[in-house]
């Protein structure tokens, strides 16, 4: 029994590091080097860490390891679920999307714990998991960056509502504003493909 | 402003080329070797043009080069909406799901042919929209069985339930029955998978 | 029996779908990333669509149902053949190389309407065929600025050959004046790779 | 010089993104489907996670959470030195090895935290540090299972030797004696392949 | 000037990199995976240096490292011409075929040394191009069982025509009757896909 | 045993059929699009082929086949030991990792005369060895240019070092002056990456 619910998170790993990011394929990276869901939660992670740790220099209190937890799960419902891109999760409704993946995690996530930190994460009420927003938002800038790098300028849409999404989190919460002297540089190459059409 | 329209459809045929199935990816698929969403609509039409031969050859009232051109459009909403598979289209409701993919293929397709097509395919009350389904379906076994041969037995799921499809279709409609010659032996290769866990 | 055929037309789908298009790889595109026969025969497809409900709005007698099925089969021969190159076409001789394609398809596509629409296309002597020969064009030049813009600079040499062979076309038919205004830029941003060495 | 860090760092988590471990590679698994070092570390923080959890249920005194964190970095000196095989790793002595990831990571990675998060899981004396390494073993496990699955004979061997690894660990350590009834199946999955030569 | 044969080589070289072969992609295995000219070439090479030496310890005059440098270009031709199939090359005759290819090599390969190794391949008149064409039939029967163990079973056409392909080689030339030793295996192996239909 | 040892030495080139080299992938480069080793082994035995003959058409005794030989085998180790970056090299001492090298071939590299080849490069005491050092430098140098051009920035920093060295090659050794006419360019081209950061 134990080693089933072992087999079962192994297959839903198994997914998250077969699945590129929707994102990044409907823009048309090619899929042989279209970054997983694993390896965008990954560089989220490595993120929050770094993060959480400028935040705590600045005497904000935060645990950056509690938060790389949130970000190694916040995206994984989409195993069962896909990686549902922004067009759809507003004609569906942020509400009905994030109650199907919470419900799908529930059925199929066979760990407590790994269901507690998706769960913090969508419900957004503490510190660690506003962290691991904008962790996972930086972590999908510098990756459009990279992409924009390599010739694929569709890719600069996410670059500029990431680096707006960003910012926009830094304006509304004053704890966070020690995050700017980090940030701001990422912020303002995101920006910049805002004005171009 | 024709030349914009031209522009829009050639980034919906990107998408289309370089964005895998979700199904097989999260079912542990590589993206470097994943059938995209184009290519089973290739794969979907050629068969729909040799299976409505068939049907004529029976002498069922069918135009195969009218499916062929509804099976090249059938999914091209996802290239927008994203391909959403089967636990979230049934988390969402079939209904919420189809409605969205074609309101957006309203807003994003520019063509009145191809929006045609694709809402005669979502319709589902031609004689070509219904050979499109078995058609499509057909496209998705084949494809299954493929992958099992090289080793993703996650696959043998959606072999098995498309067999299960194309089963029930040839059941539900008496002018499809000359299809069985053809199909039996791959929904009987399909239904192998079935039983196994 | 039957069921043989259909394994045998899913054996040449197979071919179609793993095999990229020869122009690309030759040109340094790498294999992981190059478009296959069946992409681009899909996208052929899509654009014959459009632009045979275009011809038909400037009151062009043309059923572009029918030539997205001639495109669907335009090059069904690879399969068998492989996708022979402009350079080895030339030496080898035009003829030859048709004869064989169609010799090949006569062999081993097991459907009597997708052989008719092959010769079809071969033959060149219908309005629809001549648009897949536009629209097949199209499609080559619309992949080769995509991969242009990817850095693949080795293309530029089908860019400008595939534009100079759409205008040609456009010059030689009245009937085809028409998709002037949708197609003059696309044309006008491969005729650029031209004076380019 | 806030803004430089977070480049560097990007640049670290980018070379663990697109690099292979080199176990696979050597083994014959192709480039385009090689599990990369990010995707490895990816694995063993959800494994810890769970086996963490596991162990606190036996009241083991763990902190999953850290544990995941360390998992994060444990490789992260790789994006550096590069993924040092068995072979070589035994030939130039294990000390040697650690000394000059240790030293690389000191040099490259900009955040305190990280580095002593690695000098931890270099250090093994940790509850935490220890769980990493069994994680990372059974991480490495199951993906080779399903390389060995897809038709990669020559990948048994890792197979081989990580189960024997982490049999010898839960022998070693009377604490994580209670991960036995979860990992027994996958440890006997491996040891299946030391008899096959 | 010199500059300018270097340029050139350069991109007959990519060309040989990036392009996999034929047989391959249209038996099914996918660009991500398959085998280029130049890894085929490479293996090649190395095949003819160890059996070139096995057959000088059977007192067999044969220089194997000039068979190394005729391996390493044998194929060249083919970065302007293309890999033509057998089924193709049978076609429209053995003949025909190599005189493209020749005068194509002639055009375009900027080294009269380059040149004159291929045109002794071509010719089959000297000890070393014999070998060469055995280690070239070896190199192709050795990918084809590896691709089987993944999984590509079409291939087995190729596993088996190639082991006829040597043993007839080794049938004709008493002089090549010592390598029987050292390729038997292989040829059986290859052998027992003839049966199988 | 002659079989075994063909076996054995099909696993080797294996490895470097499927194995990149380390610096692209640590520089950012995609596994499914990184030249392999035995890829640039490859395009080092071509280049060493043309650049022999350059040699001698200056009057300076060499045996360009002999050279391609060596160029084919010099990086076989790497099957054994994996591609050892130059931090790493640096790092164990370069002494180190050659007698590292030389033991895996030793025991792994089951022909005498691949092994006299490496042994050969190695010493880099002999015209031929020393040619294949600019021919191997040569080949990264020139894929280096390719992947800068693809968007790879990060690769320019071995655009630069391998044309410093190239450019310090020739300067140490009079007889290879004849070879600047030809390679000038090149190495001006890699050294246009060194000012930049």
């Amino acid at each position: 029994m134990n080693y089933m619910k072992l087999e079962r998170l192994a297959k839903i790993v198994e997914a998250l590091k077969t699945t590129p990011r929707t994102g990044w394929l409907l823009r048309g990276v090619y899929p042989a080097i279209a970054e997983t869901i694993a390896a965008h939660m990954y560089e989220s992670a490595v993120l929050a860490l770094m993060l959480g740790e400028e935040l705590r220099s600045c005497g904000i209190e935060v645990d950056p390891q509690h938060a790389a937890a949130v970000a190694i799960v916040h995206d994984a419902a989409e195993a069962i679920v896909g990686d549902i891109v922004k067009y759809t999760a507003e004609a569906m409704g942020k509400e009905l999307k994030e109650r199907i993946e919470v419900e799908a995690a529930r059925k199929e996530i066979p760990s407590v714990l790994l269901l507690k930190l998706l769960e913090e994460y969508v419900a957004q009420n503490t510190m660690e998991s506003e962290l691991v927003k904008i962790a996972e938002m930086l972590s999908t800038l510098i990756q459009s960056l990279r992409y924009i790098q390599h010739g694929f300028s569709s890719v600069s849409e996410i670059a500029c509502s990431t680096a707006q999404g960003i910012d926009k989190i830094l304006n509304g919460d004053i704890r966070l504003a020690c995050l700017r002297k980090t940030l701001q540089r990422y912020i303002d190459m995101g920006l910049r493909y805002c004005s171009k059409k």
